[in-house]
């Protein structure tokens, strides 16, 4: 896929003007995992490397209300390396981090497997979450993508997503909670939000 | 963990002998990702930052026997950033490959999750695939690891896990089958083993 993207962009740059040039670049640097870069509509521009991030958790039919999913499936989360970088020193994430959550299809008997389940070719979704504080309310947006080389779609403030991200996610309204390796640090540096915590002493009680 | 293994590291480099720092150069390299290297007793050097290589795959008690798993577990698969570029341009794997097979803790109720199956911060295993054709018959060992950041143990050759992987494994004696961002390649380079073709096609037959 990164071959291919870069096919594309060396045909986009012989094809293309001037104006064209300076309208993709952006795309190049967002396909590198180095920053967000957006179309003059709002979208995100591509993350097509997002498999290549630093990968962060994955679950499997993880549900935040008691109904069971229709349907089976893992859902895996990577994060741009500055930002992981960043988040290990400091234990919060820099301006510029995205997330990205694919949706993967599970599968249960194949190949030699007969229990469990492991993960299929087909990718049933994809979001990605993006703190830039100078262009987002709350410093955070979340887009979703009908593919990883085409463009994001801003998902709006208003939606649900924000408000539960903002009341219990552990860390600068990221899910951290979820992020092994990241949680012990965010303990350690003490980033976990008052709201996480006040979740937890809630759970505690309730013991 | 980066971080403390730099300071171990470099600790020792001050506390030793030339023969000692000749001795710790390749755990540095190891740590990296960017080739395996070996203590003199044949363990193989740590791999701290195997969380910071190329992941592939997650999968939940995944057994190859109809016998259910005693508790659930995830299982999660990275490779060294080399190799993974390297299959990506010939759907095989170079000398030198490494892959690391982690074995976590599933949890289901925790913070708001209610459904389903997340992480959890206790690291239950660690298995390491070498490629080293200079070094070991039939090209690959295993190498099972206490803890990232301590030496790993060879696994004898005639283990179980040797003959399953070479009879049933889809490219190189590795479960490509189960790594889905790879399978499509191999399937486009035409490098699925044998074996593996074998499998599929009597599958097929007898449904």
């Amino acid at each position: 896929m990164r071959l291919n993207s870069r096919i594309t962009i060396v045909l986009l740059v012989f094809a293309a003007s001037l104006p064209f040039l300076i309208h993709f670049a952006p795309a190049a640097r967002a396909a590198n995992g180095s920053a967000p870069a957006y179309a003059s509509n709002g979208d995100l521009l591509p993350v097509s490397d997002y498999r290549e991030w630093i990968y962060l958790t994955s679950g499997i039919d993880m549900s935040y209300n008691p109904k069971p999913a229709d349907m089976t499936t893992f859902d895996n989360v990577f994060v741009n390396p500055e930002a992981y970088r960043s988040f290990l020193a400091t234990g919060t994430w820099p301006d510029k981090t995205m997330l990205a959550l694919e949706v993967r299809e599970a599968r249960s008997k194949g190949s030699i497997n007969q229990q469990g389940h492991f993960q299929g070719t087909q990718l049933m979704g994809l979001e990605v979450h993006v703190k830039d504080t100078a262009r987002f309310p709350g410093g955070w947006a979340f887009f979703s993508f009908d593919s990883p080389s085409k463009n994001g779609t801003l998902i709006p403030q208003g939606a649900p997503c924000y408000s539960c991200h903002a009341e219990h996610a552990a860390v600068d309204t990221t899910f951290v909670q979820f992020y092994p390796t990241l949680l012990t640090i965010a303990e350690e540096k003490k980033t976990l939000s008052a709201a996480y915590l006040a979740d937890e002493a809630a759970a505690t009680q309730s013991k």
